[in-house]
């Protein structure tokens, strides 16, 4: 009893074909036209399944398979159907259409379980509408409220609020609709790996044991913009270069001085008035923090603090320092892990114990219920782009581990 | 016999209220409509002193003082009176307002000169317009010709061609009206300093003795983009902190391994996809490098492209170095720095001897007759900045001496 490559395959090429960019990746917004399409495709799919299905008011879509049991907790599979703009195909995508095929697989068999299953797809995972990542998931966590959508605003300054009003959304019942304890017993998402772990090791499997915490720093220096003909090297007072340092010397205490995992990464950055023949004025730069351990994120960010005070008293710029963004490292659950593992060995699955660098919709559940991640190889790391790729083989076995991780669950009994 | 610091006040608050951004700096750009109110203030002061306006087809103002010998070659003192966007107050119209003191004074005082006078308003020095700067003077030196005008265009996709003859220009005659040997005896720009040499000195004069040279490089290297949290740093091909280091190593090179006037600069850099969880995957950025010596832009650019070669391999980035930009260092002509020195000396004036980092108008004419420039003191260096700003009483100084000079090379013999 396995997974059926071809119809994986046939629901990405189905779905993919959806996107507002063709020949340049995949670009689906929750809300939008391509949105409402794939919606519909795998609406169809579901109803071919018998599946129960409710929307709820940010557009979450659980579907319910229960051929019996109905009372009990669910066991929850799913991700999400958005994307970046000109993203690829198969981040969030995959784990939808490999819990697709789970039902159908279970469906086919007539496979009895102590516990229905819950397709779950969540909405707007990627912040490509608003700018904050995973509304679904913390909405159905409970973590936000209904009055953060009417200030939540995308870039033409249109309302979240509205927008999933406009989209036939029952908006104003989300504050009702969040995740019971009682209602689920597990969550598995599947998920491409984002990362180039998998690949270079070549394994097909990474089991998530936990998902990195996350500090990102915005470093403002200002120094005197000038002419760079006139003012000589040493009345300089010049943050690009004062920026140029502290950029080299966090990647130093990263790889150094930090734990095994950490990473820090300055991907943004900003220069004023960004003219070839002027001494900048201003430069503002990220810094993104991130490692399983706590103690990781703040060696790194200790020393982002200690060494911007160095540099912009050496240099005599102005400097600020303010944490913009924040998450916690976030352990996965051990019961989940194991079933993932046992399945695995069951079936002699080569796969990698591993973490999240990314953070990831089920994450947000990981104070209602057991939540456990199996990743599948992305090739080359590369994720975000329209060359993000994962082999349809190396799918189907993530997909299999996780039909047989449900059938795990299913049987047996976890105390939430 | 000197200079009146109430007309020259005077001169650039009338002409300064003219901006297209008001309580933001001055924007005035060549051929538009501040820049005709401005002219016709100018002509009406130029007309009351009796001078004789001639427009070039590029719009370049030459107006002759001639009581007297009129067919010799004329002393041309000027400068421009364009800006940059939210530029300052004094950068070039301080030339052309102290030039029109001079001619004010000769006139007043009835001074009688072996050469006319002649008043030159460049255009189109900044570049505001079509991205190339001392089009003016450029045209007037013969350096380009009128093909080139109907290439060039503005950020809309106007040619200069069309714009300057909607201006009422005779643009097509502009070939006919380089300025030819026997029209000019020499040539003396007071300009402010646009750095902080003079300020930070306490110096109220600097006398020009050579204009700096520019080699701009524009820098991209390619990484691979991936997620900030999904990739360790063992396998990132980062193209950022390899940039870094290469902006880091250019300071310490302009510093420590030039010579001693040598500036490198990077102020424009440019990250793509420039997001704050991201890796980039390029990141493009200019190197403007200066010195009056050849030896010292060389050394930096040799330095610049073993660096990036080095840094590129250690990285496993691709790169590419091209040379955008370039100029060669130009020496001022000792016959009029002689003058203005004497002059100076003569007045008991505190000056430096200094070098120009910016290029100007006047060193386009180095071939065609003998240029000299003035300096005035540029507060905290500031310069193309509403901030921008020179004490009335240098600016006084710096008059006085051109006055003296004008005097001196006007009853002076120098061969062309």
């Amino acid at each position: 009893m396995e997974s059926c490559i071809e119809r994986i395959k046939n629901d990405i090429e189905n779905i993919t074909k959806i996107t507002a960019t063709p020949n340049m990746g995949c670009t689906r917004f929750s809300y939008g036209k391509e949105d409402r399409e794939v919606r519909e495709y795998l609406t169809k799919e579901m109803k071919i399944l018998g599946l129960s299905i409710n929307v709820d008011g940010v557009g979450n879509i659980r579907a319910k398979y229960m051929d019996n049991n109905e009372d009990k907790p669910s066991i929850m599979i799913g991700s999400h159907i958005d994307t970046v703009s000109n993203g690829g195909k198969f981040d969030g995508l995959t784990g939808v259409v490999t819990a697709l095929e789970v039902v159908r697989i279970i469906k086919e068999n007539n496979i009895k379980l102590e516990n229905p299953i819950e397709l779950i797809i969540f909405a707007e995972e990627e912040g490509s509408n608003f700018g904050t990542t995973m509304v679904g998931s913390k909405f159905l966590s409970g973590a936000y409220k209904l009055e953060y959508l009417k200030r939540l605003k995308n870039d033409e300054g249109i309302t979240a609020y509205n927008i999933m009003k406009d989209f036939g959304l029952d908006v104003d019942n989300v504050e009702n609709e969040v995740l019971k304890k009682e209602e689920a017993k597990a969550m598995v998402e599947l998920h491409i790996e984002q990362g180039g772990i998998l690949h270079s090791e070549n394994i097909s499997i990474g089991i998530v044991q936990a998902i990195v915490g996350m500090k990102t720093y915005r470093v403002s220096l200002e120094g005197v913009s000038n002419h760079a003909g006139s003012t000589p090297m040493y009345l300089r007072k010049d943050p690009m270069v004062g920026a140029a340092e502290i950029i080299t010397y966090m990647e130093k205490v990263a790889k150094e001085k930090a734990l095994k995992d950490t990473v820090a990464t300055v991907g943004k950055i900003h220069c004023q008035p960004n003219g070839s023949n002027v001494i900048p004025g201003q430069v503002e730069f990220n810094v993104d923090i991130r490692d399983v351990e706590t103690e990781g994120i703040e060696i790194v960010a200790k020393e982002l603090i200690n060494k911007t005070k160095e540099i912009a008293n050496k240099r005599g710029l102005k400097y600020s320092i303010d944490l913009v963004g924040e998450s916690d490292c976030v352990k996965l659950s051990s019961k989940v892990i194991n079933a993932i593992e046992e399945t695995a060995i069951e079936n002699k699955y080569v796969y990698k114990e591993m973490n999240s660098g990314a953070v990831h919709d089920s994450a947000m559940l990981t104070g209602i219920t057991n939540v456990g991640m199996i990743f599948v190889p992305s090739i080359d790391g590369l994720s975000h782009c329209p060359q993000e790729e994962t082999k349809f083989e190396d799918i189907k076995l993530g997909c299999d581990l996780l039909l047989g991780t449900v059938i795990k669950l299913g049987n047996m009994k976890v105390r939430n």
